[in-house]
């Protein structure tokens, strides 16, 4: 078999995307926080996490996936050398890249976080599952919590020697957020008793830290019904007292789930029983505190998509240059053994010119959203910053959806090259297909990615689909050889766009039935603008770019011809069943 | 959670598969071996078969895939439940169902065996693969073997109290059986030594028969190198001794391969040591004699994917109607809770719909093809059986291909509607997902069957894709309301084909690209025939068999359009990567 533990971190590629397709250093001369950084210093701090993921979680993530997690006497035990593989993270110091100074952190742009967590995941996903939220909960925190939980929390989680979770989601509550029933009471001291049952936890109770930070969504007692009623709340797992150590609250871990993958990760039951707890933000309002961080949660979700194709890539890739099955059609010169490498003949190597120029223009595209949105909240103008988040908002569904979807069908094609040991667990990428599954799921389904994309971004807002569009035509408008072929697609979006605001006046379920494929046709173009652009001003070293571009116009791009067919068909009703 | 081991045999659709859509019965009657046989009978059959895969193997599914197989001093056991279920299987005479009369079998006809086939899938494809190749191994022999072995062996595969295997993969030889190594030599008793080592082998040892009978390709000593120097032959676990009793022989299992998917099923690696062994068929035929197989098995392994579909659509269709989460955007009359069934919402009930019709029409593809076999068999002019032939060969390959990718990513889909739970074993459908993944795989991978349809059967042989088209235009050519669909496809198909032909003169790798492609629309055209047809001919009380025909014209055939995209874009070339 293969080395299957191999995982070669794609830096070049990452220096194309940071360095000519986004050009990423001019922005951070503009940005106060950043100015001083530069590409020579981002491209060692990739090359220093691509070491970090390839020589320690790459190793642990077949074991972790066999291991899986355990729990006896309600404490969880997780796969051997997680835990000090975590402990050697926070000596280097990465909990705290892409955390404010004024906290403790490196304050690093938010773009140099999305490469290091396209790389945790191409690593081990489980491994990552626990400190999936790390960022998002500092930042919740940082913006909404009051400055005494600020002062007792965020240098612990800054650290990261506590690990923050989320909870939201109850048996009964999933994608509706508005069925869940779990209590807050307030105390006589100020804090909150917290009562309720969630479910799907990720790291609700782990071996790797000494506390856990939980963030509750609960009812207050005058809670208005549905999501208007829901408030945020810091719930540690042990409380810690004023003259140091720690008392234990009543939160309890009553089981973790049996999964199709990410087994390494622990996905609890967690049961609040008048646990102790303190409001973060203003009552009724967790939602908004816990939106905060949705924009870099779902990009980071999509990125395990580009993170899980790149893994699969490469194992394809390897794999299939050293098997040799059957002569090729055509042979290369020389030739003349009993069977060649499978990567010549054409439907393996059609699925591995699929893997590469999807990981490499989801790569793009991703880091994009990344610097989007470190321009967001750190471009020096308010018009600028404004104009981002418009922009943000619209690729983050994008970005989560059509990542995740393809990440998944992507390692599903890879496993294929392997022919029957794509099957077995030693070579790896069937694990790869079952973690990446979860990501079409989590942090909002794909399904409410594109209604959020197609209804409240697009028809609701009055910008609606400008902000993308503008940039997509702002390439489009630079001559190059692909530069015609984006124009054209442009006018699709446009009109198609225009055509479903119509429509749904008289139609209220149709951009419900439409939005998922409206969505791919938005990626589809996304992605042409990403390899259209990277065609144009890819250098001499990267030439091989124009050939990527080539092969995606030719046949991926084909694909959107049917999301807009499948738009247009979406003017079917659909009977009930 | 719903009661996940429930699994509802699909009689009614079953019924109006073989009575209205095939009307089978009147071909039956003109088969002598099955002239007795009438609908009632039939319905009975189903009935019977589908009480023991629901009442016996679908309790066992979810138990077998959490235990998996264990192999301890070279004996694999396999799950709790899964002998002790074979055995009643045996007793009700399930093994011998489509076997000759002559033999001691029932004599039924292979329609039978596919509707049987399809539930035991749908109820636990890992026990089914214990006697996945029963069939095709009693076909071999019948066919193949000499009288001798014939008397020895196949009473008890007919019986079932002996199960067969296939070993045909090796290390290095998996869709290249041309570089197998396995040695027989000739010994002086007329027997063989067969040395080498084969991976793969589904049962390659189990607890649950008293002897295995494994079928084996290896080269004698004279055999030219590739395909053409390959013999088949007999190789008993145990050998029968004249007396009675048995001696052991030189065959070993070395291991079982850690899968992604149908865990109850033991995937052996197994060792011959001089083993001693039958020539089956004429020296250096190997191939030939094991391909009488092919069709069936083929065929049998598309019908996973068809019972897959169904067991994804019975799943998410009870948890869609329970499961309540957020208002419908067109709330049912009277509804004023707080949430609405998800199977209420539109993305939802589209993937519904997919699940559906797309069941329904591989059902009536899939069963129209073992009728055709049957006929292939059994009619009474050697002109009809020519053409039933002709049809056969073409269909096997794209329900082989379409119907397994299908499962597959229905089930993908059906998981998606479970949310979270999906991604849990507790609700079963991601343990369709993984066990669907495999066959894509086996019997030649999808992209093998993509060769053989458009190289083998439409560029090389002179009737090409003619006796699919005949059987296409005759129902197009019938006035219903999707008849001028079908008709416009039928040109589509003609075209294309005449197309690719004419292309590949001046591009000999053209085919090699296009060939998936290629099959995924004449399965699209194919499923078109099915619903147009089915649309048609459906009495009254099918009536919603129109419903669903509309919802497949209208959502589904949209990605024909594709599929012909993607063939004509194969015209460019792909570079060696």
């Amino acid at each position: 078999m293969s080395d299957s533990s191999h995982y070669t971190p794609p830096l070049t590629d990452m220096a194309f995307v940071m360095e000519q397709w986004l050009n990423a250093a001019d922005d951070w001369q503009r940005m106060p926080a950043h100015a001083a950084l530069d590409a020579d210093t981002a491209r060692m701090v990739c090359e220093a996490a691509g070491d970090f993921c390839a020589g320690q979680l790459a190793p642990l993530n077949s074991s972790g996936d066999m291991q899986g997690c355990t729990l006896q006497d309600g404490r969880v035990r997780t796969p051997d050398g997680f835990a000090a593989a975590y402990h050697d993270y926070v000596e280097a110091g990465w909990p705290a890249l892409a955390c404010d100074a004024s906290v403790g952190g490196q304050g690093l742009p938010g773009l140099l976080d999305a490469a290091l967590n396209e790389m945790l995941i191409s690593s081990n996903h489980a491994w990552t599952m626990y400190l999936g939220i790390l960022h998002g909960a500092y930042a919740c925190l940082y913006t909404h919590a009051s400055e005494e939980l600020k002062a007792q929390y965020l240098p612990h989680l800054v650290r990261g020697d506590w690990l923050p979770t989320m909870c939201l989601t109850e048996p009964q509550a999933g994608s509706d957020l508005g069925l869940l029933r779990t209590q807050a009471r307030p105390d006589a001291d100020g804090s909150y008793r917290i009562s309720g049952n969630k479910i799907f936890i990720s790291g609700g109770d782990q071996d790797w830290t000494d506390n856990i930070v939980h963030l509750v969504l609960a009812r207050l007692p005058d809670a208005p019904p549905g999501t208007k009623g829901i408030s945020l709340f810091l719930v540690p797992k042990r409380i810690p007292l004023a003259g140091g150590g720690f008392a234990d609250n009543a939160v309890y871990c009553d089981g973790i789930e049996k999964k199709m993958g990410i087994k390494g990760s622990s996905t609890c039951a967690m049961r609040f029983e008048q646990a102790q707890g303190w409001l973060i933000g203003q009552p009724h309002r967790g939602l908004a505190a816990m939106f905060v961080m949705m924009n870099s949660a779902r990009l980071n979700v999509g990125l395990q998509g580009l993170g899980h194709a790149e893994t699969a890539y490469q194992l394809a890739l390897a794999y299939a240059r050293e098997r040799q099955q059957m002569r090729a059609v055509v042979r290369p010169e020389g030739s003349n053994g009993s069977a060649d490498p499978i990567a010549l003949h054409p439907p393996v190597r059609r699925i591995l010119w699929d893997l590469r120029v999807w990981t490499e223009g989801m790569r793009a595209l991703g880091y994009w959203c990344g610097h989007v949105l470190d321009l967001a909240a750190q471009a020096p103008e308010a018009a600028e910053r404004a104009r981002a988040q418009a922009l943000a908002a619209l690729l983050t569904p994008i970005i989560k959806s059509l990542f995740t979807e393809r990440g998944f069908l992507l390692a599903n094609e890879a496993l294929q090259v392997f022919g029957g040991y794509g099957y077995v667990h030693e070579y790896r990428i069937e694990q790869t297909v079952r973690d990446a599954r979860i990501a079409m799921i989590y942090e909002g389904t794909n399904q409410i990615q594109a209604l959020d994309l197609l209804q409240r971004k697009v028809l609701a807002a009055p910008e609606g689909l400008a902000p993308l569009l503008e940039a997509l035509r702002a390439e489009a408008a630079q001559p190059s050889i692909h530069s015609a072929a984006l124009q054209g697609w442009c006018d699709v979006l446009e009109t198609t766009t225009q055509a479903l605001a119509q429509d749904a006046l008289s139609d209220a379920e149709l951009p419900a039935r439409a939005a998922e494929d409206y969505l791919r046709l938005v990626g589809f173009v996304a992605l042409a603008f990403a390899w259209c652009r990277a065609a144009r001003i890819a250098t001499d070293a990267f030439a091989h770019k124009r050939e990527s571009a080539r092969y995606f116009f030719d046949y991926v791009l084909v694909e959107a011809e049917h999301w807009r067919n499948r738009v247009q068909a979406a003017r079917h009703p659909v009977a009930p069943i």
